[in-house]
């Protein structure tokens, strides 16, 4: 603590990313990235970007790369805001959208980082009650609040909501905006991205980082309507004019020419995850049921804890949380099958 | 404006870069890039960052790239906090060290980004007078206040304020944290960061997009005492845990390895910036003492704003602020010898 902070970063409580070591190779299922690479186009692309235009700044309203995700869905550019990651997109959007004094609703389990921007913006929230099974209740979702955010899939459970459970969500509160985040829709997941011309209230955030193998890319981007999109601006360029540099720009431009590649790779990942999930069951671990890039898993007597540093010590990164309702559990990323398949066989050797 | 917009971003003013025009092949003086290159080693590194690599999210602390630029300063890496551009580094530390209810400072005429933070943290301001040719006046930063802040050279006039001065107030504020925005400190400046180790509310803040010619890379960094660092850290991982991306990052670590490029590439510019000078003189223009990239001009008959437009029709961009005090000027960024001979060429032919 120092006497030059403000009251406000006092009181902050950080998200903490999940370790990215650099003291030996490990076998890496701890954030949730694609274990297989991205496609020569993208690379190519950055590769003809480094050179001397790099002297300029990149052009600021990143109109290009916004016509291009509008044509990957059939939006319009003005219903596409790309930002820094979708962790950046996520914090403008509840700058833009939610109020001090009103509440924010989000799953009870669900991604750390939304409870971290409340606390940088004032934020009070409601943690809408899960199921047993980690379910989202969508009754929960119909008390009065000032905004709702829900991942889809959620994470870190890997649960997906169906699309008219999403709508019923959307219909009780028009006079809110609804965050979808999907970070994780393409391994199993049908979009809400449908939904937008019918949705004024809805914003879905997608990112580059995970089905598209480009988690060092930094690209993330919601797509909405546009007095959405607009608000989301406003907030952006109070704060950087310029969040996306040339290179991730073109990058990510790229990125958008090969969809078949990217249905491939997320198909591969997806089948190795239920291969995954039924052989773990079979060693006796409790598996939820996911449609992510990870599983949530839980041992009968083996505490989490304990087999997160076996695994560490044998060169083999998960991630564990130190919360309520899941300490019991470790998040597991699906890594290639010879990855996960020495990830079975460590686990064997140590139970 | 809409329903859906919180009560913070009906309120903002979002600040207006320089136009990146796609439409024609213009002589860019709006912006204060650099017009020189950057030098090979970056683009290598960019060039060999580019691959499968980019599957996984770039080191969150940013500890190479943060040991680099301490290493060139002779700092400790705890005293450097990189971030995606000195506008976002700036934007963190407004939130890191000013509160509402308290006033911060910034000279009269400044950079239009500082009451555009503001707006967004709802942070009141105080205006500190300056004398009538742009001067930075010492003693109006001696009144009550909640934070300084101060360009030095200052934009757009390219004033140039001594260390003795810094330091003066730098002593009359030990309470609040002074941050000088060192953005231009490269073009005939000396920097404050020599003076971190006696004044821990000190933070200086610099980017890799004018001297170094990375303007594309996003790349900027405050320098100051761990505990404002640190603050900077929490409001960074808040909001977002990677802010520069693996391409970036290489980047910016391969370009503390060109010093000498920089200075002699810096030295062209002072001495272009020097000679238009005195030719802009000659033609009678009112020429502001610049030590920055850049000069702000004015004629004694023609009106800025129309030399601004014929400049455009005849391929040349400057920048123009519709401001009190300075909508009599122009802010023209130094390009090569060649460029400004075009331009002066060019106001020789409109005038």
């Amino acid at each position: 603590m120092s006497k030059y902070w403000s009251v406000t970063t006092r009181g902050l409580k950080p998200y903490v990313p999940g370790e990215q070591p650099g003291d030996k190779k490990y076998i890496k299922l701890n954030t949730n990235e694609n274990p297989y690479p991205p496609p020569p186009g993208v690379i190519n692309a950055i590769r003809n970007a480094a050179g001397e235009r790099l002297k300029l700044y990149p052009e600021p309203t990143c109109i290009r790369l916004r016509k291009k995700i509008a044509g990957y869905f059939g939006l319009n550019a003005s219903q596409v805001f790309p930002g820094n990651g979708s962790d950046e997109v996520l914090a403008f959007a509840f700058k833009a959208f939610f109020n001090p004094g009103e509440k924010v609703i989000f799953p009870e389990i669900t991604y750390t980082f939304y409870p971290v921007y409340c606390k940088l913006y004032g934020l009070d929230y409601i943690n809408a009650e899960m199921k047993s099974n980690f379910s989202i209740s969508v009754d929960s979702f119909k008390q009065e609040n000032g905004g709702v955010i829900i991942p889809n899939p959620n994470a870190p459970t890997g649960k997906y909501l169906k699309l008219d459970a999403i709508e019923d969500i959307l219909k009780n509160n028009m006079e809110k905006v609804v965050i979808i985040d999907e970070a994780y829709i393409d391994f199993g997941g049908k979009s809400a991205v449908s939904l937008i011309g019918k949705y004024p209230n809805l914003l879905v955030v997608q990112t580059l980082s995970k089905s598209m193998s480009l988690a060092g890319l930094r690209v993330g981007y919601a797509l909405g309507s546009e007095e959405l999109t607009e608000g989301l601006v406003r907030v952006k360029d109070s704060i950087n004019s310029y969040t996306i540099d040339t290179l991730a720009m073109e990058g990510a431009i790229a990125a958008f020419d090969d969809g078949d590649y990217y249905r491939e790779t997320s198909s591969m990942v997806i089948s190795t995850r239920d291969r995954i999930t039924a052989e773990l069951r079979d060693m006796g671990f409790e598996v939820v049921d996911s449609k992510a890039n990870f599983i949530l898993i839980s041992h009968k007597t083996a505490k989490a804890f304990d087999i997160f540093r076996l695994l560490k010590e044998n060169g083999i990164l998960v991630r564990y949380f130190n919360k309520p309702r899941i300490s019991g559990y470790l998040r597991v990323s699906i890594g290639t099958d010879k990855e996960m398949d020495v990830f079975v066989d460590t686990l064997k050797n140590l139970l």
